[in-house]
């Protein structure tokens, strides 16, 4: 597989000092390899990101106006070392505490921790909210076995909101909470993308099959399904989601009148096109049971190199999540205006 | 290549379906294929852009506030026809005109010009600005054959901005040209995309080979590379963007203190990793002519289904273009809030 590089060895760094130069200065580079805001208010609680490069524009690229105050950037496809984590929480502390907001990989949790006890030793005050929206990796009574994968995109949105205005750290991590809670993703992978370093694919899968729940870097999903038409598939990997929030006694199922989020995120490869044509069949199925899609995000956000496939992820608004979700943002990743369209 | 699509032949319908959804009620579906803002202001002078679809995000992403007021699709790499230019004309018309605004190619332009002259015996004005931004696809003296590509993001921007507050057809129009003759891109290609109906490779090139100045569907370019570093490849691209506002008589040389909007788009596969490290040596390079970055946009915006390829485009500002760029906007394609940065 081609790639537009330079050292296939140094790929990580030389991409976040690309990103620094995406954010013309409203970002900065801090330390061995953290992106964070220039500018943070002084007495807010911060919201601090991060997780393995190769994803672009996520994680690092959700540094921005109303999202994440800063991101701790790891190797590719690796978890950022607990001295960045460390130099970061640093970076975007304003006295009130850090959030951690990740997705869930062994990895990140052992780093990000460490990271915790080490800002802790030094006065500052963090908590922690995984993210676990993937789920395809494991049963609603085993949460804290799943991956974050594309679900992460509405959170850290929600959280970087919430963290405008929250008062104290533990309110923050109520907020993140709930938004992770109410947001559940699940994921095909129909080809791999290419380690940089070794040009190799991530993982093999045959030319007539589609990974139902295969993670972002090939980790284990629920089936091998036949390639088959957008029609088709779209339902099925929506009914997955149903049945998760049907299955898990911590929230309600998702029902007629509920207000939702809706992201159909690219892994990499597959075009804007495709996504297209499965929100097109997704909106059908969502509507005749009643949701009301609040908003849509399509596009790829959530990627794994030249990586093919797609991920629906459905977030549930409430009175609180939803003027939260309206604010405008601004970063790499994901961007909105402020207010309503319309003449 | 497998595509998450149903039926091949009606691909261009059912993605401009999915668009109005992600539009989630914002713009509608108009007549035989045009994609239209539910709300235009009464006496605003209308944008309408539009070309083939399989591009997405543009060119109907494009599409929004402070953006195109419409857009008239065409099937997967095919112009619109004129009566679908006519019912887009029609559909954004509020009585002070239309200004088409779109890439040169033959088959756009001859459709556009028949909509235009339709149009004309309904009493609708209508003025063309054709986007001519590829460098490499004419000398500065034969810009009539220049193809348009990723150029035409800001241009488009800097357009749908001067639209709001236009107070006729001829100011708007006279903007939208400037913001043409300022703007300038070159692009590489590595890899193919695929046609959906068929899954044939739109061109062919070596394994180890970078077509230089290759259009968006393989056009001829001006040489073929071998494969090469980011940090090799993109001086060389610059300076053919450097070297033709110096041979353009019609406007000034690039020079230190010019402040400049810098895009770097993907044609699909290649990853933002890429984009971003390519980033990083441009900004390099561009700095150390002096000139200022303005506002920098990454991403895969002008596509070509999975195309592995970048382009850069350099846009001039002046007075009366850089406050229209600042103007926030939101479309599916491209985003921002309004105000500046900071705490």
């Amino acid at each position: 597989m081609k790639k537009l590089i330079n050292d296939p060895l140094n790929v990580a760094n030389e991409l976040v000092e690309g990103l620094v130069d995406a954010y013309n200065g409203e970002a900065v580079y801090v330390g061995a390899r953290s992106l964070v805001l220039k500018n943070i208010q002084d007495g807010k609680v911060a919201l601090l990101v991060g997780g393995g490069s190769g994803h672009e524009p996520i994680y690092h690229g959700l540094v921005g106006r109303n999202l994440a105050d800063g991101a701790a950037c790891g190797d590719i496809f690796a978890a950022p070392p607990p001295d960045i984590v460390l130099e970061a929480t640093q970076a975007v502390n304003r006295g009130k505490g850090v959030l951690y907001l990740y997705g869930n990989y062994a990895g990140d949790v052992m780093n990000f921790d460490i990271g915790s006890e080490l800002a802790d030793e030094e006065g500052i005050p963090v908590k922690t909210v995984l993210i676990w929206d993937d789920v395809a990796s494991a049963p609603p009574t085993e949460k804290h076995k799943r991956r974050g994968i594309a679900g992460l995109v509405p959170v850290v949105k929600l959280a970087g909101a919430a963290s405008q205005t929250a008062t104290s750290l533990e309110s923050l991590e109520a907020t993140a909470r709930k938004a992770v809670l109410q947001t559940r993703s699940v994921g095909v992978a129909l080809a791999p993308g290419a380690i940089p370093a070794t040009g190799k694919p991530t993982f093999d899968l045959e030319e007539d099959k589609i990974g139902l729940g295969m993670g972002i870097h090939g980790e284990q999903g629920v089936a091998e399904l036949p390639m088959q038409t957008a029609d088709d598939l779209t339902p099925m990997m929506l009914n997955l989601i149903f049945e998760d929030f049907e299955k898990d006694a911590e929230v309600a199922p998702l029902s007629a009148g509920d207000e939702i989020v809706f992201f159909v995120n690219s892994l990499g490869a597959t075009t804007m096109m495709e996504c297209l044509i499965c929100l097109r069949k997704a909106r059908q199925f969502l509507t005749e049971r009643g949701l009301i899609i609040h908003d849509v995000i399509v596009g790829p956000l959530v990627t794994c190199q030249e990586m093919a496939g797609i991920s629906f992820s459905i977030t549930r608004l409430d009175k609180e999540l939803k003027p939260l979700w309206d604010m405008p943002c601004q970063s790499f990743c994901y961007s909105k205006m402020a207010g309503s369209w319309g003449a």
